[in-house]
């Protein structure tokens, strides 16, 4: 059995030393061939990419996969809650008790629910890098290269007829458009209980080791049958050993890895600590909501575990900025790019004076923060509806080049669809009534009454009062109302007198110069000065690097492999040995409330002994993923699925800002555990045989 | 099940101020009975803690207890380590394959291993203070203090013919006599695995959640007969659940809780570190020796694990002292003690002046550390015997107040003893050889080769030379050469030209000039102000609080219960479940070498069947214990076994100098765990049912 580890450990020694560890989330353009076949002899070819690519899966805010020729999706627990929960009655509890559809016809129709398969990428950094290069203020370079990149995103979905987005890779280094397949008929087939989706809570959450339950599965249908993917992943009769590789294909969301140490040093020391104290009022906002009643709970529940869950997740971010020894390392790698810029005429034109540029802007960053983060519309629906309506004839009337971003011609027929549509979730007038008038206590308490937005906003009245009266005398939960005063035009908006529309024209100025302040002075200078220290970067390193996470479909490699913490080395996989364990461990069937976080449903322990309880249960590799990757597949080097990432341990989170591959690791469900429990606590043998293709 | 926890909580909520946490080392003449009736309506009378500290045992560095009428003494396996190590043969090493004694007659007795029981306790605190009253210089009074405790020692034990030692509590504040029983025909009769017993190894080492069996039995006989304890525990029928209350009687080390921060940041910035150079330079010597075959390491094993433990230890202890929260609460504490000296005239008179005095005695001891660690016999057993003969005829012939420590009246006897009697385990002259020459070379290397020191016992030879040339020549292993000049006296010596005596001859004078000014300028000092310190803080704060451990028998009192670590809450329990979670998580049976620290035996896989996995294994209590509390017995309110105290976690290392109650925790071994497995996997019923009392 050593074999495998000591051809790895001849690889690593006989590698050059430009290839690194296992960093690095790839596009499917660029991928580390080179690395892959240096250190694990894995050489795929064209077919066996396209295939993991055409078989992965993006929705919002995560990943999933094609697990069956029928459509069956594959992705984590927490990636559904909210439907699950949606889905839920007082009287049907799918959260905490599960759902298994023992037919077809048992699959629920999940209301909102999109997926999106990336069918193919075009690159058009050159088309739009020309469009920048005719004008003369960096400013208008920057629009100019907008409009470009939004009339080739219109020329691709005409001719495709597909969903075409934008791509900025290098920190708009590189522009893309990436073309989707888009999946709106959804339905839910399996999900496993809360308490075993997540087994330990909150104060699980990020850790390791982990007995995380973490997946669900739905079903694609298209013209009311199920879907016929173009490729779906086989799934492993085996499973992963330490020390073996594994490939994620996912949708890593956002890293900040090629920031400037000043950008990083501004998170650490004001930007993280300003959204931290933000996130828990929000929070206590929404829990306030949700002690009201069950269903209020349910409406709000979702939300306030995803703040919950950003909550521990930026903690670590932060822990990873405040560890001296990795940002040392940060500047010493800015340092060399500085001297490397510094030592050649063109690139010292191009970036040189772009580091002071950022520090600049984040001094001025620091003055608007505050405001930005609350003259808006405060959480309330209607007010974000009624500032549409305000500005839409405003923004139509003017030239593109001046318009806000989100009214530019590309973005105005989906933005007035979403306006005039059916809700999929029915209008709260109590939640909208509680979220506007806490949101403006809270803005009056954090600016001060005599604040322009505060005066605006409440001309002397008090929140409660405000609100009462929007809310109560507001039509624009009504689509039709809304589709109204979008066709009327700039006329009917100007006497309309609907109360969120007037307290929509008393923000809009106010938004608008704060916007304005805060793209000229912050914004723009970042993002142009970012883009000039990535194109230096792409001079001096090349492309043998990989760009921040943007939520777009990525690859990454990794082994199974321990890691150092909690005084000990952690063991690769836990077993359902070690769930059980972890409940006998908190006294079993006596708990106390604090204790209900390590419950198990009664069926789990029912079955208990029909279980093979050494079936490896999660698993860590060395993968470089990050959230957006939950429910990203987990495939072998034969492409078979092995597992499905859910999460990183808490040393991950300080991946947001750079790999550290001593501590840094992937979270998966082992799909092993999948298979035993659906068979033997699930009764669902049907999956199982489909998902093996034995049925 | 809630009953008991609320009243813990309102118990708690009416509870007084001044009552603190489960923080303490409880001497049994001064118990906190007002707290535990308070927090745990528990009071137990004379006769329960009578029993109790009858029924707890001593061994060297480590605790244990008596639990059955026949003399059988529960302890940990690492108490005992060293001794089964030297009772293994390459042919039969108990250590690896475990011990059972089926019979009384296959108990195998245990060289070396002493056994001590507290039999009563004697305050001489006031007849010592008035013998330093005589005399003017403080030099001259702790010399005085010195010789009258030896005297009131010497007397009570012709008094009581028993084993008699002098306790210093409070730095100095009381000085007690501790009369022991003593055992000294000590005979094994179970051990387990040592894969087992130290599942995990020196990663787990200190750490928590653990699955280590630590415990190994012995019995003490005496005319050849098992010995009839006047107490044993009783073994529980049940256990504890969380949030019960756990006693542990034992024997803890070493604390400096009461230190000033001066010697707390002297440790943190240059003693701790300097330590932990030095244990690691000793480890690698021993270490090169165990490399040269099995019965090379099974005679240093023991040792390199003592430093190992130690090292993972010293550095648990050098985080706490890094802790800036807890440092400045140690620093508040000491502000408020030196402001309440300062406002009363008497008290300043006592210590105003001593924190200074300590400051003082610390720079001191910074100049003076290195030759103070490296002027001494280098790890020769034989040049330590040396520097006894050489020194004995001088010191007896000075009167005591001048003599060194070592060579008091009260001493004599025991040292002549030591150095004359028969070896309990065989003199390895390539051991001795190795040590000493390596020693050399440490000193040497670090001293420099122009150092007084090297240039008295090497005199311009090599390092191997001279060790060479000693260990071949002397004759000192042998005991009746040693006698002949033990009794010969100075004449005998000072014609005697055993190299090693030699060598003593030359390191005498240095390192007596050493001790004399670090005595005089450290020691002295540092005592001497520490117990003027202590005394100053009696009188401010009574004897409501506990002394620093002192190696002797204290009481600690807690609760079963969870903390927070590694991004969660940590469970109280671990399982049987959890050992071979922890098993397969590695892989099971497909290990690498690494690996091999996660083994289990093969009898554990083959009868694990046969286990009733959720039995509870290991637990964590809140009590307040340090290194010598290992082997403590942990009982109920009813004074019932419930489990074996064998480690702390990593944060509770820090308790060497602060209890902070929110993760410092208690490791032990569950008595339910030891009776499952002596039943199933050991088939040791005979033993069960003895412990029980049901045989």
């Amino acid at each position: 059995m050593r074999l495998p580890i000591l051809a790895a450990l001849l690889a690593v020694l006989v590698s050059p030393a430009t290839l690194r560890s296992e960093e690095g989330m790839w596009t499917f353009d660029n991928l580390p061939l080179k690395a892959l076949k240096a250190q694990y002899a894995f050489e795929p070819d064209k077919a066996w990419l396209d295939h993991l690519r055409l078989a992965s899966v993006r929705l919002s805010g995560g990943s999933a996969s094609f697990v069956s020729a029928d459509g069956l999706v594959l992705t984590n627990h927490h990636m559904v809650r909210g439907n699950v929960q949606r889905l839920s009655t007082r009287e049907r509890d799918l959260l905490k008790d599960g759902f298994v559809a023992a037919t077809r016809e048992q699959e629920l129709k999940v209301p909102g629910l999109e997926l999106f398969v990336l069918v193919s990428m075009e690159n058009i950094s050159e088309r739009v890098l020309q469009a920048g290069q005719a004008v003369k203020s960096e400013a208008e370079a920057l629009r100019a290269r907008e409009r470009e990149t939004q009339k080739a995103r219109e020329e691709l979905r005409t001719k495709t007829g597909l969903t075409v987005e934008p791509v900025a890779l290098y920190q708009g280094g590189e522009t893309w458009l990436y073309v989707y397949r888009k999946f709106t008929d959804v339905r839910l087939v399996m999900a496993p209980e809360l308490s075993v989706a997540r087994f330990g809570g909150d104060h699980d959450n990020f850790t390791y080791p982990r007995h995380h339950l973490d997946f669900a599965m739905v079903r694609v249908y298209e013209g009311g049958k199920p879907y016929r993917p173009e490729a779906f992943l086989q799934w492993s009769a085996g499973g992963l050993k330490t020390g073996e590789l594994a490939l994620v294909s996912g949708h890593p969301g956002t890293t900040n890895r090629l920031w400037t140490l000043a950008q990083m040093e501004y998170a650490r020391d004001f930007g993280t600590p300003m959204q931290v104290a933000a996130s828990g009022r929000r929070r206590a906002i929404l829990e306030a909501f949700a002690q009201r009643s069950f269903e209020a709970r349910s409406q709000v529940g979702g939300q306030i575990y995803g703040i919950d869950n950003g909550l521990k997740a930026t903690k670590g971010y932060l822990a990873g900025l405040k560890d001296v020894e990795a940002m040392k390392a940060v500047e010493r790698t800015e340092t060399e790019l500085k001297k490397k810029v510094a030592a050649d005429p063109k690139l010292k034109a191009l970036a040189g004076g772009s580091w002071a540029q950022v520090q600049k802007a984040l001094i001025e960053s620091r003055k608007l923060a505050l405001e930005l983060m609350l003259v808006n519309a405060r959480g309330s629906e209607l007010l974000g509806i009624a500032l549409h309506l305000v500005r839409l004839p405003v923004e139509v009337s003017k030239i593109e080049t001046t318009r806000l971003s989100e009214y530019s011609s590309a973005a105005l027929a989906p933005l007035k669809t979403r306006l005039t549509q059916a809700r999929p979730i029915p209008f709260n007038p109590e939640l909208e009534l509680h979220l506007l008038t806490e949101g403006l206590k809270e803005a009056q308490s954090m600016l001060g009454k005599e604040h322009r937005f505060i005066k605006a906003m409440l001309g002397g009245r008090s929140a409660e009062a405000v609100a009462q009266e929007a809310v109560a005398g507001s039509k624009l939960q009504d689509p039709v109302e809304v589709k109204r005063l979008l066709e009327g035009g700039a006329p009917a908006l100007a006497t309309c007198m609907d109360p969120m529309v007037v307290l929509a024209r008393k923000l809009d100025p106010l938004q608008r110069q704060l916007r304005e302040r805060s793209e000229r002075l912050v914004e723009g200078p970042l993002r142009e000065h970012a883009a000039r220290i990535a194109r230096a970067r792409f001079a001096v390193y090349g492309k043998d690097t990989y760009p921040d996470a943007t939520s777009t479909l990525r690859l990454s490699y990794g082994t199974v492999k321990e890691y150092p913490a909690n005084g000990t080395l952690i063991q690769p996989f836990t077993t359902l040995l070690g769930l059980f364990d972890r409940y006998e461990g908190w006294g079993g069937g006596e708990f106390n409330l604090q204790r209900d976080t390590w419950r198990l449903p009664a069926r789990w322990l029912e079955r208990k002994d029909k279980l093979d309880l050494r079936t490896p249960y999660n698993l860590i590799t060395t993968n470089d993923i990050i959230g957006g990757n939950s429910g990203s597949p987990v495939v072998d080097r034969k492409g078979e699925l092995v597992g499905l990432a859910f999460d990183g341990n808490q040393e991950s989170l300080a991946g947001r800002y750079y790999y550290d591959e001593r501590t840094n690791r992937t979270v998966c469900v082992d799909a092993r555990a999948i298979r035993e429990v659906l068979t033997k606590v699930y009764d669902a043998e049907h999956l199982v045989k489909e998902l093996m293709g034995t049925k």
